[in-house]
């Protein structure tokens, strides 16, 4: 009779859950570590950002999600990863030491602001639920502000909205801002009129969308524009001080409100006292076996690891479809480990978007669509892809909500407060 | 042709928005003036602190509110009141200075420390939305932490959880925590044995739910000990340092965890420099009409007036069905200033408390009752009374939820971050 071998898994995105679920829990103790109690599902952040749905609802308890049976033999262990000792086997948290067998790094990635300081001080995020939250309490916080602003440059200033970043995530909150000031405002602010409020959406090439397609790209760049987007291709920034917004050209721009969606690098580890690896944006190099190269024991998957192929050279798309993926193919390998298997292929099952209400666009394969049916099609994966009945019903509820009341109800400006109480904040 | 005189309104809680909606906006112009952005709904913060329902699904945009056409006439200005000065009839808000002609103080209270600045500083409260969420944050950080300790001392203060105040609010927490205990910390967290924590509700009297009458007291022993609550009735606190709680009687308790529901206070306003009004708690003495003693165009409904009358010589209990009657009342007297009309006069519709699932007590006129009915009695009620469609459905749903999974479904973590920019924090 042999001792179990625990794998310990950094993150419970979509990678590290799907592993979990499917690892042979006959052969593995397996540890999930955390620095949030709560599964997240970043593709609906920016519906947080824009008031449609609550944090909550795109937001599920992990303790309650391990209750199910497919997970019997994981436990969850809060905290944040600081740094790995693989000669030791271990790895160190906020709280704590675990020793590991396996380990696999599904910690996904944060904002990369490319080292310039002065960016990641002042602009908002939409890269986590609490930074949604966040960006959601700073927009309505403005348009308050704006409200009772009756200096010209200052309310110029709180009313222009700048996203940074063309890509996805750029694309969709641009577009619930230009709702936000088509549908809103007017209704809900009768102190501001809705021409004062500008969006602008900035991209450094030459397209919306650029990994999407060009049909892709077209479709947005019209769908921003009759939301009264100002669309600014080529154009790249430089700094941002809180008040004006510097670009490589010499130009600028002021405004207190800058979205930053611009760039993405895996979340910060320190291997080995940072010797041991280097890759591109903090991404870890992994084979077709999800194997972090360099490193024995250790494994990559999903956002974080950087994996290429013949179709993708410069490495698999940051997607969810990669991380559940790779979590399967990486379950296959660790529970039966006497096959020799075919390293891991990425099957793309599409790609997609939305552009405001009625308005999006879905690349299946070959086959690219737009508008209305895109948007139906968007709204259906979406809701199918949560965790958890009651998230779907209320997601479900208060989009149908939205369609027909043309906003959403969750303008809730909640404010926290500071505590003395250190063990509250998330530093 | 007469100029419209300016109602300003300071408080957006059932007895300023009853006002707001039923004066006659023929005669005034009203402002509404809150430290937030939504109407929020206090009997119910008890069960965010305990992860049973959404802040947001408690919680009413103001704006959307105003939006409706009874409010034709009424706009709403964010911002905390900080002075009023009746003599040049301005109010002065953390943002702006507001010209009245008269002013309604809705303000509602906050809690009392009695002066022990260290109980301020360490304790939980839950008399805000925001003050929920954070006492919801400490509870679930609290099993975490516990979750990973090995320190015997360290994990007897994580897991006692002490409640202070044997009112309906803490009778209420306590319930909730009681059921924490009982029926999710076995299913979710395997490295807690349930029977390490401890619940505690301290009552400096010598009954709970008091100014309920003896049958409620005794149904809530009842049940918080079916809870394995444990009930310390004549005990008073005198100090709490963070770690330990010290009564007057010399003896002492070690927890981190306190929440503190002992004490209220009306809101904190400045008039005139400070020495216009000496009421007790804070609370603005008003006359059968609701106007302030020794102010001019001052009036003050709700939590935050002391009213009294032969019926209740200590003045009206602190509850939502005062505050709703006096600013339906205050709107008659207003609307209809000719008319000599009879000074105000409570109507007790009744009152009620829940103690854990299918357990309340109601009291209504003469009856008594408790036990199921009255649980599905406190739910109905309670369900009726929240502003909103889109909430009382998603309310329903997390009931009908919790209910049949013996567990709220949001025990989620959201630790806000600290930001340097200093315009997103309530101060």
């Amino acid at each position: 009779m042999s001792i179990k071998k625990r794998i310990v898994i950094i993150g419970a995105g979509f990678g590290g859950l799907n592993l979990a679920r499917k690892v042979d829990k006959r052969l593995y103790d397996v540890v999930i570590v955390d620095r949030n109690n709560y599964h997240s599902f970043p593709p609906l952040f920016y519906q947080v950002a824009s008031s449609g749905l609550e944090p909550s609802s795109i937001s599920f308890p992990l303790r309650r999600e391990l209750r199910g049976r497919k997970y019997r033999g994981c436990v969850f262990h809060l905290g944040k990863v600081t740094s790995v000792d693989t000669a030791a086997k271990k790895i160190h948290t906020s709280y704590e030491t675990i020793d590991y067998d396996i380990l696999v790094v599904a910690a996904g990635t944060t904002n990369n602001f490319f080292g310039i300081d002065d960016l990641r001080r002042h602009v908002y995020t939409i890269k986590s639920t609490v930074e949604a939250i966040r960006c959601r309490n700073e927009l309505l916080d403005r348009l308050e502000r704006a409200s009772l602003c009756r200096e010209s440059d200052e309310r110029h200033r709180l009313l222009t909205f700048v996203v940074v970043g063309g890509g996805p995530a750029g694309v969709e909150i641009a577009g619930a801002l230009g709702e936000m000031k088509r549908f809103i405002v007017k209704r809900e602010y009768p102190l501001l009129d809705p021409s004062e409020i500008k969006v602008i959406i900035i991209e450094g090439s030459d397209a919306l969308l650029r990994n999407m397609g060009e049909r892709s790209s077209a479709d947005a760049l019209a769908g921003l524009k009759q939301l009264l987007v100002d669309v600014q291709l080529g154009r790249t920034v430089k700094d941002y001080d809180g008040r004006t917004l510097m670009f490589a050209d010499g130009t600028a721009l002021d405004t207190y409100n800058v979205i930053w969606t611009a760039g993405v690098s895996g979340v910060d580890i320190d291997f080995d006292g940072g010797a041991a690896i280097a890759g591109a944006g903090k991404r870890l190099p992994v084979d077709g076996f999800c194997r972090v190269r360099g490193l024995n024991d250790v494994y990559a998957i999903g956002d974080i690891a950087l994996m290429a192929d013949d179709a993708y050279p410069k490495g698999y798309p940051q997607v969810a479809q990669v991380a559940l993926q790779q979590g399967e193919f990486l379950a296959a390998v660790l529970s039966d480990p006497e096959t020799i298997m075919k390293p891991f292929s990425y099957r793309d099952k599409g790609s997609m978007a939305t552009i405001g209400r009625n308005r999006a666009v879905v690349n299946m394969g070959n086959l690219h669509f737009s508008g209305r049916m895109a948007w139906l099609v968007w709204l259906f994966v979406h809701l199918a892809s949560l965790l958890g009945m009651r998230n779907k019903v209320v997601v479900f509820i208060d989009w149908i909500w939205n369609y027909f009341t043309f906003s959403g109800g969750l303008r809730l400006l909640f404010r926290p407060r500071r505590y003395p109480d250190r063990t509250y904040w998330d530093e």
